[in-house]
């Protein structure tokens, strides 16, 4: 297994119909969720698996479950999973929330396509969140980043967050020259439980 | 002939090899231009001819000259010259500066593709352009902001200049989202020379 | 009168609180409002008045009206306009949609600040909009475009629109080095009336 | 001392004269640099020492030594080494790529501001870093990214690299909206030794 984050995108079998987190998002992603070595991470949308499995190399001691609904994303998923011989991650095939109630209880979770059921997936993890946890949501879409900063807006008192937009070229070279081919901007909200008791 | 600028990326025929400028760095690179309607126009690495295009609807009673050396190029820019019944472009089947002599002194120019040939192109503009002109690049590449840059530091008793990098991301509908894809960043140099003359 | 469009940001006056549209998206603003030269422009959220002055330049038979409520942005437009010497601008000092309804029609308007009115600032310009005219957005913030996006949707058999997300880079130069400094990224949202008519 | 990446900025004494690398591009300068537990790390141009302190945390078993040499820098560099208790640095006052000599060979080299020295320290790096070692640098500037990646091509035979631009943009609250504010890009250059005898 790897001990560092960073893998590069060559490395993971993708395809056209799922899109990849690219590497500096994941990095950034990953970075933020703060994965303790023993944690349960929940992957939620994980489509080819690459944001599962880098979790999963930075939990070693603990278990990432990627819950995913596309059959075709599941069979890229299982693909990576054994390319890259990952032993620590568990698939739930189902639409979030479905199937989130039957694993355990998340340390981090990761929040990437959500098929339309952002606010109820938000309310499950919400209700399954351990109290030092940490959520992490990107958001590539207008609406989705609107909508997530509604909930954590409305759930202010419960929740400190932070959100970032990110944007990402890569140099390419072409011959004697470097041309700058740029990823898609993506949000990045990545909220903690606040801890009123601890005032008290 | 269109009396506004923005004609949208659609109407140009397009291929794979031949790069178009696309509409929003169009519009900002021909503003800046200042083209007059009676103005001698050169647009180096034409490409597509979506600039010369545009520039010649801004010049009515004006020329643009197109250069442009690849065939399959200058193929590109008769169709969409023909398909758009722009009167008044002249094309130069050449590689810039070779073909610069021959054609009147430009009120602006526009530089886009150079083929490795910048300075030499820059040192031949410089000789040409009317003392109220423009020059406009559109640099895609590290190395050719780089050196644009450098020549017009190297000038800068003869030329003012601003630069812009701008990134531009389309917001495409999919279903009841809206995502954002990216173009590659570009930067923008403009420049006019300077007016010593009139100080004394 | 100047005519062509690009005042550099320099020439106007500013201040803190009345935070000003930057040219390069001042430019592709008014290039996409397609403004007449007769044309009688709405400039709501008019601010320091930088968009209401170039839009004023383009159409020197026409008029622009700035619609602005802060009396700090006021004083700023009205020394701005006197400054840059620009006779066709009447001001409405005035929240809108309030304001709106005793001015003539419009052939364009642009939406700047909207001080959370948007949706009835959107139904009010509908209703008066004539049939060949064009409304431009600029959101700096994710709500707006959100709800400026949500509008046109819902509105999807009236109008036709596009929308961009531009981030502005200027390159400064210190000493022997240019720095790129950002401005903030702002959504461009264009949109025209359909036809309908013209299918019968 | 903190087990995790990604201390808020605000937790870093800041001043004007000094600019700071925000945290985003921290996360991504230092996943990037690949730093052992055990490995030694030489921040060049430490600055306000934000990479320094966590390029520290990531190194418990190794040590940093941070080259600065404007005093301005070097006393905040102490006062926020001071302020979140870091023990593994060191402090070397002095222009690289002077000083470099005396400290021990690096396995991740930080290079970020170079006071114009970019090729002498990079050949000093060069000369000096383990055969598993790792360079990152930070361009702010084209001229400094033009020449980084004018090193790197000229050195291909000896190092693999790969090169982003990356534009951050942190939404902020403002009442009920959010605005996007934009970082300036900066360019992260990451590269290794080849492994030539390896093939052998």
């Amino acid at each position: 297994m790897r001990h560092y984050l960073g893998i590069s995108d060559e490395e993971f079998i993708r395809s056209k119909q799922v899109p990849m987190t690219k590497k500096e998002v994941r990095i950034l992603t990953l970075v933020k969720a703060r994965i303790p070595a023993n944690g349960v991470v929940w992957d939620i949308g994980a489509g080819t698996g690459s944001l599962s499995i880098e979790a999963a190399n930075l939990c070693p001691q603990g278990k990432v479950w990627a819950i995913e609904r596309r059959p075709e994303a599941i069979s890229l998923l299982r693909l990576n999973i054994a390319n890259l011989a990952v032993p620590n991650i568990g698939i739930i095939a189902a639409e979030a929330p479905d199937g989130l109630e039957k694993i355990p209880a998340p340390d981090c979770v990761l929040i990437g396509g959500t098929g339309g059921q952002l606010e109820d997936i938000l309310e499950a993890v919400h209700k399954r969140l351990r109290p030092r946890g940490r959520i992490v949501l990107n958001c590539v879409t207008v609406q989705t980043m609107y909508n997530a900063l509604s909930w954590f807006r409305a759930h202010e008192e419960q929740y400190d967050y932070e959100a970032v937009q990110v944007q990402v070229s890569q140099l390419r070279r072409v011959g004697n020259y470097d041309m700058m081919q740029s990823d898609n901007p993506i949000c990045i909200i990545a909220a903690s439980p606040k801890h009123h008791m601890e005032v008290a």
